[in-house]
């Protein structure tokens, strides 16, 4: 792996969609891995509290009234792993990047961030769109493998593609174009 | 598919990278899908032009000089099946999405177009982050599954994914969450 120190720089994690819909782990055919991702987020966010490193939580409100992720539903809380603190910055988005329609990027500004460490839910949709902007908008990017997740996708033939391939090819499209890919362990021997 | 009439709309053909550098379809372990799909493009852009709709060509210029899209490279010319017309628009860009570091937005904001129809390269980096993009910027966004390709990508644990694998996961990520896939076939049935 590359070599970096994150606590030498004001490197901010940003914990995106880490809400209690994806606690709903399995319906009939749609299957998720990585079970522990929420778990992981957990242990980042604590490692970043105790460097006193800025955090910021992005959630996702959906604007149809019968999704997961609508406000009105229980779905829409943070995961218990990830609580807010009152200290930290929360974000709403309505689509999957956490730079369209938040003020994200005035918020990295304003805190000279050029860092980010990109962790939460899911590895294909908004992680990935995330990334993808944070990389092209110039930002050091890193996602954390173990600490995003990815369910089961139909495919365009209508056969359901594996939540392990799914994810796997999102963070090798990510790779080396948009972001570093770090396992939980790579993160921690930096810190 | 859904019933779409794009000549009733003010819908926009957005052809991303179609330039020389993809002609070299096999470096030794590196394979690429989709080997016409420079062809399928030039069909589109003419039908395009027949049905006097806005194009848009964007390239990719790499600021990376030992890049095969590097300016001073033979690889940065258009491919001769979308080779611009004196009328239509030419975008540069410097990144994966067609949206960042340029007036792309300003452009379809001018025109009113809400529709953008996507094709070129690749598959799982610029053709999927700028319909990523066009799709949270809350545009109508269809993508042309035969128009686009991908390359075999290396995986997070060494080992080569196979490109089909690579471009069938791409599109199933895009499909429905941020666009409408659809095949040239279709998309003339439309036109």
């Amino acid at each position: 792996m590359k070599s970096t120190n994150f606590q030498n720089t004001n490197t901010a994690l940003i914990i995106v969609d880490v809400q209690k819909a994806f606690l709903d782990k399995d319906y009939p055919g749609i299957k998720r891995n990585n079970l522990d991702a929420e778990k992981v987020c957990g242990l980042i966010l604590n490692k970043w509290r105790d460097s006193n490193l800025p955090v910021i939580h992005i959630r996702h409100s959906s604007i149809d009234p019968s999704s997961k992720l609508h406000e009105s539903k229980p779905g829409f809380l943070f995961n218990d792993y990830v609580l807010p603190q009152t200290n930290e910055t929360i974000l709403t988005k309505h689509v999957n990047s956490g730079f369209i329609g938040t003020n994200l990027e005035t918020l990295l500004k304003d805190q000279n961030i050029k860092r980010l460490v990109i962790v939460g839910m899911t590895t294909n949709h908004c992680i990935s769109s995330t990334a993808r902007m944070s990389g092209n908008l110039g930002y050091d990017t890193y996602v954390i493998s173990d600490a995003t997740a990815a369910y089961n996708t139909i495919g365009l033939d209508g056969k359901m593609i594996d939540c392990e391939v799914i994810y796997n090819t999102s963070l090798a499209n990510l790779n080396e174009e948009f972001a570093t890919i770090l396992s939980s362990e790579e993160l921690f021997s930096s810190l």
